[in-house]
């Protein structure tokens, strides 16, 4: 761990609360829904339409928006009465200008790396979003750079580490998503650490352990301090 | 202009075709619409939900595409068909969809400067439909780096350059916008060279002339290389 130069912070999910904010978004979407199908059902379909539009809209709340406002659409047979797509529109501004909420001990983890080492926020997403995000967040001063990718894999690791004028061995990524933040560093040969975060996106689910020398799984995000002070 | 270094080239109706796409929807997106309103006034009702909307959408086609949703509910009294919503869906993935057109001797001027000024692409929009027009555009290889940003304003192109590692003086951005391409530039101590496009988005609309050492106006981008080579 001491060649360490670099350590960088995926965001949502694991520097504040992202998850949940969708979840209830949906939650609201299925009670707008229910007379056409059951709750879980109604997941589903909205899921697999998310999941068909991300090769069209990518990561982020906007995307989000507009595959909800289809899934509603399709859900009714072309049934939807209009308030409800006025509705979905208000959903979606009010997660858009909804309150960043930092995950407990992030803060204090910053503070005691800072000076230390080189800090990097690595995310995916909404570029306006996510650096609307980072600074609600309080949190912009904490970092050297940040970097706003469209999808986190080897490709986009490289170039980060490259941008960084390090090799791949002196960088250590943090973040929730053993999919975007661990398995493609670990391929690149840098660090991870796995810090889960109490629900995950499906899409982000990885159903395998990962046994590896320059990984590590985490409970809270302070358990970073432990290999890194 | 023997001090420039790097030449930063803007994407959308500089390097390729953009603002016409947006124009060949709106007029569709008025067609459908022609019931309610003469299409100027749609026009002017989508021009103005969509500037309202800038601040939680920011730039680009996904928030464009959710602009006319509401735009088109707000228009109708909330009486619009949910066919129409669909379509309006639609006519957004057929834009994300769309083939790049490059603007004439685009490819030329970079082939003529490639390997004697570094090459940039920076421009604003959304994150992944820009890095997708890049690659189709064929012109990615011709970049040392590309920058895609939520607003193109003197606190980014500052960024920019202190990544880019030079004083203002050695940067040379080159755009058909003179809000986000040139007067921001000049600010910082940059060059600018100004390529007008045949058709402005009204928000890129700046109404006075201007007189600047560092800046030049041009009738196409092949006469970039009279002041570069």
């Amino acid at each position: 761990m001491k060649e360490i130069k670099v350590i960088a912070f995926d965001a949502d999910d694991t520097l504040w609360v992202n998850e949940p904010l969708f979840q209830q978004v949906e939650h609201k979407f299925c009670d707008m829904l229910e007379d056409f199908l059951p709750h879980h059902s109604l997941s589903k379909e909205l899921f697999t339409v998310e999941i068909q539009n991300l090769k069209h809209y990518g990561y982020g709340v906007k995307g989000y928006i507009l595959s909800m406002i289809e899934a509603a659409i399709k859900i009714s047979g072309r049934t939807l009465n209009i308030d409800a797509v006025e509705r979905i529109l208000e959903l979606g501004k009010d997660m858009i200008n909804a309150p960043v909420e930092l995950i407990d001990g992030v803060e204090d983890v910053l503070k005691a790396l800072q000076g230390k080492y080189r800090l990097v926020m690595a995310t995916k997403g909404d570029l306006l979003d996510q650096e609307r995000k980072l600074i609600k967040s309080g949190l912009a001063d904490y970092f050297h750079h940040t970097e706003i990718v469209s999808e986190k894999n080897e490709t986009e690791y490289t170039k980060l580490v490259k941008h960084l004028d390090i090799p791949p061995h002196q960088f250590l990524m943090i973040g929730n998503s053993l999919k975007s933040d661990v398995l493609p560093v670990l391929n690149i040969g840098g660090h991870a650490f796995h810090v889960p975060f109490h629900t995950t996106w499906e899409h982000e689910k990885v159903h395998h352990e990962i046994v590896h020398p320059k990984f590590r799984e985490l409970s809270t995000i302070t358990d970073v301090l432990q290999y890194t002070l």
